[in-house]
């Protein structure tokens, strides 16, 4: 069968190396470059074979149907022109073209949330891993317009190293990281923070939503703790859910709170919904999981891709 | 010199061993004896020396000047009961006599905001660990009457997996634990939250407070990270901690966020505030961490026996 | 499709799960029952279907064509020969049958040694993980008579924590694995060092070996470090593992060593070796890494049942 | 009471600052200044207080009674001789000037086999971690000649990572180390491997070292497990090392085998050995554990200082 050739730009970290594996398995597609500057000529092991990274700008690009950048915020943007330039369709897993960043002309490819804006587009900004998981679990209640007004969303989440790249940072290394747990960008000043504001923004929501992230002593996976005032209690507290997200291929509503391994190496958002006790104000917590670089990066890139190509959503994705 | 005798009960688990440790390093205690049901006969090993386990109903409790029971909730009371009977002063690490949980004669332990009630006390009932980090995070601003009215005070906190205690569960097993991340107790009904609202209540506070704590792939420390609203902007965020708290020698106000490892093996907790940016109404970011066996347990309780027993607080505590 | 219906004595242990899971995947066959002790009536999430655990005694044995049994060590025995008296063909995982522990006429499914015993047979002993790791990467050099005549084969081999199943025991929970790592079971008394000399001696060996394992605060994967001295040197060290297992699918021989993630969640044993420099004997350090519940276990015997049932041999692997 | 000044050069990394930690609760010693290159001006917590570092150039070395050094191998020397011709005394912990790598004209400090020859001395070379481990694991069997002659001592050590230093690189981030195990430098080939077999000739050993290191997901210790084949059995397998460190305060001889966590934050080996069973020749299993940042590097330096100054032994040190 005739497979179509995409491209990979910033292969070497990894988001890239992950999309790299998830290409190696995709039934319709197959890799033409994996770029990665400064390690080129050297090789990635991807399944049963070896990718050797070229350089950005020995890749060709023109060759690929799409390609995906995996670059650094700030870099990215000039190479995801080249490729339009060349003919290629793109979907930028970096910040530079997503909403709250500047741009807002572009889908935003929150593929749950902007699945009529991806399909057969030909230029995607891909989501934050934070947002990705916040913004489902957010979503069925703001653009229900279920919360209480001008009240505070509170949300602490807590991410796994990889996170943070793979570039080598003394605060990164292993003796570091293990047995401990500190917040970080305390404040709400995490760039992450801007992109969810404008898209809650645009489901309608007026409330300030105060975002703290956590470093966890784990390689891979992102859980959300959601605490919401709403204007009354909700009947069932997974009914706004069940209902936005009855037929989601990679969203698994539960009664039971996810935890990290229930969504690792998959392309599954898990979200859960209880009603607090002991409080006076109607109050919801909610708990939503993700694997960072399946869902948080490379398989949401994925599944845009999927719908940019024309090909099956869930396609190549582990769910 | 001459030492105190003190007693353990319960004295396998982590809190146990912890109280026994730091028994064997105070200038001015001495362990009379640790008693361990069904482990009688076996030996820990404490610094240089060996401490072999007596059964509770063995344990010469009439020679202790004072008997810590880390004995498991439900089981204390009793034996609690019984070292006041033989005349020993007592301080119980269970919930058994803890405010919020049907009594409130007992001073509360938490020794900061109790201390008046703890010197020279003859029963101390100890503060839960995630209590210890919450309370003295909130306190200064619920006596001062500066959280908004009826505002929602979120706390999102987790703890290392010693905080569950020795006992082996399944779900305990490093397989288990290690790579994963996951909130227990969802819905506001965890047991700390009954003494937390109680001593909040005391406080003069009247917010709802939502508490949902997480399990760590960490052996020790609590992490607590807490959203409020409040009535007005503070001119400096730090100001209510270090009012409140000047002169204590086991409180850490900073301006750089916590680290589990910046509290664990001390008896201190760590707190932080942030102004939350891009938000309307007013907003504070708290973190406030300590290591649930230290400040949290075991150094908690032997800092509320120094009182009792007129001896230097800060004796035997590592700050 | 038809599929053949297979059974999991055991299932709800580490093995057993690890069972279901590949079982559920492979294109031929279908889990026919699934037994858990003290479980029945609970259900295992299996990829998207839930199974329910029966009791070993409500398992419908004569419906399966094939039963793995992974029950305990002399538990193991009595099931498996209930379902050989139903009529099913039976894996057993446990070291009740195994070679060295008292039986020897039954297959020892090492299958890249005993391929030809295994093929159509109808029941099969299957190794234990160690000695799959570790007789791997000895066969070559002691089926052709390299090795010093009764010299001394030092094997040093550290397991992550499944190797010691799911039972709950203190010494196994998180905070007692992190951040530290021992040796156990030291003076060559190992059950698995029985299993390991009876079969060097069917391979003609006439060595010493000393075997001592060590417990990894990891969760899955072996790496054993062996070291041999040699008749004379090997004009290329990797010569005798490429002769013997040239076209061999899930063996990887390797001059660079092997990292327990290059086999985690593969049924592949990757095998290096280099000679030692520095040493007037000649002197081999020979490294050898495998899953412990894919190639250690649930893998290999999905191997074995591959072939016994007339299968291909990789059919539901993941290489 | 008046204390000695002390300096340490290469300050910021992971033996410098376990160094200034222990120097900081020494009782008679105290911190002169201690050097970062590339951190000049930032400042290290230690204790209760702040050390801001100077940069090497700027130390006042001459104000130094002794200066440590734990710059990297081979920056090492020239600062050495610079502390030296300003009139301090100095402990090198690189390998620059250690035995078997070009000089032995110094000290070389593991202090149990070389105490008299530190006693007072001038300048020490501080052993390596793995060796301090395997060296006195293997001393009284290779200065009694008990070891089969030219017999082969097979040695595989596995470390914490913090025993590759502080240097951010991309193989020691988090997410590369959490979960993984494996060895490197395999084939005898390493730094610490001349300097053992050196000092094993010095003892009179005539054997082939064979020294295997691996990397370990904990942050600290070292565990090194010996295989070794003797003349003769022994009538008590500790009998040697009960013999030859009877009065050591630092050196642990156990039956038990010891773990990374008998060790951590101690300067102490723990040494045991077991008779091999189902072996014809005589063989021992010998297993010896330490700090390697502690007995491995800071705490052995610490000792060697002490006794160069006139000092107690034991003073400022763990055991």
């Amino acid at each position: 069968m005739h497979k179509l050739p995409v491209g990979v730009l910033g292969a070497s970290g990894y988001a890239g190396r992950e999309l790299c594996a998830l290409i190696e398995g995709h039934p319709s597609l197959e890799l033409a470059f994996a770029s990665a500057h400064g390690q080129r000529g050297q090789t990635l092991r991807v399944g049963k074979r070896e990718v050797t990274f070229t350089g950005a700008d020995e890749a060709p690009l023109g060759d690929a149907a799409l390609v995906f950048s995996a670059l650094p915020h700030g870099a990215s943007l000039e190479w995801v022109e080249k490729a339009r330039a060349a003919g290629a369709k793109a979907v930028d897993l970096s910040s530079d073209l997503r909403i709250g960043n500047g741009r807002s002309d572009v889908p935003y490819g929150l593929t749950e949330l902007r699945r009529n804006q991806v399909v057969g587009a030909d230029l995607v900004a891909n989501p934050g891993c934070y947002p990705t998981a916040i913004l489902l679990a957010l979503a069925p209640l703001v653009s229900s317009g279920l919360l209480e007004e001008q009240s505070t969303i509170s949300v602490s989440a807590a991410s796994g190293v990889t996170g943070a790249g793979f570039t080598p940072r003394p605060d990164l290394l292993f003796a570091e990281i293990s047995e401990d747990f500190r917040a970080y960008g305390v404040g709400n000043a995490h760039r992450h923070g801007a992109e969810m504001r404008a898209m809650l923004g645009e489901l309608g929501g007026d409330n300030d939503l105060i975002f703290t992230p956590h470093l966890l002593p784990v390689a891979r996976g992102i859980l959300a703790t959601i605490v919401v005032r709403l204007k009354a209690e909700l009947k069932s507290p997974l009914a706004p859910w069940l209902e936005l997200f009855s037929n989601e291929p990679f969203i698994e509503i539960s009664a039971t709170t996810p935890s990290l391994r229930d969504v690792v190496r998959r392309n599954t958002v898990k979200i859960s919904a209880v009603k607090a006790e002991n409080a006076r104000q109607p109050t919801l917590i909610i708990t939503s999981a993700i694997d960072n670089l399946t869902k948080g990066a490379a398989g949401q890139a994925l599944q845009n891709a999927n719908l940019m190509l024309g090909l099956d959503e869930t396609a190549g994705l582990p769910a």
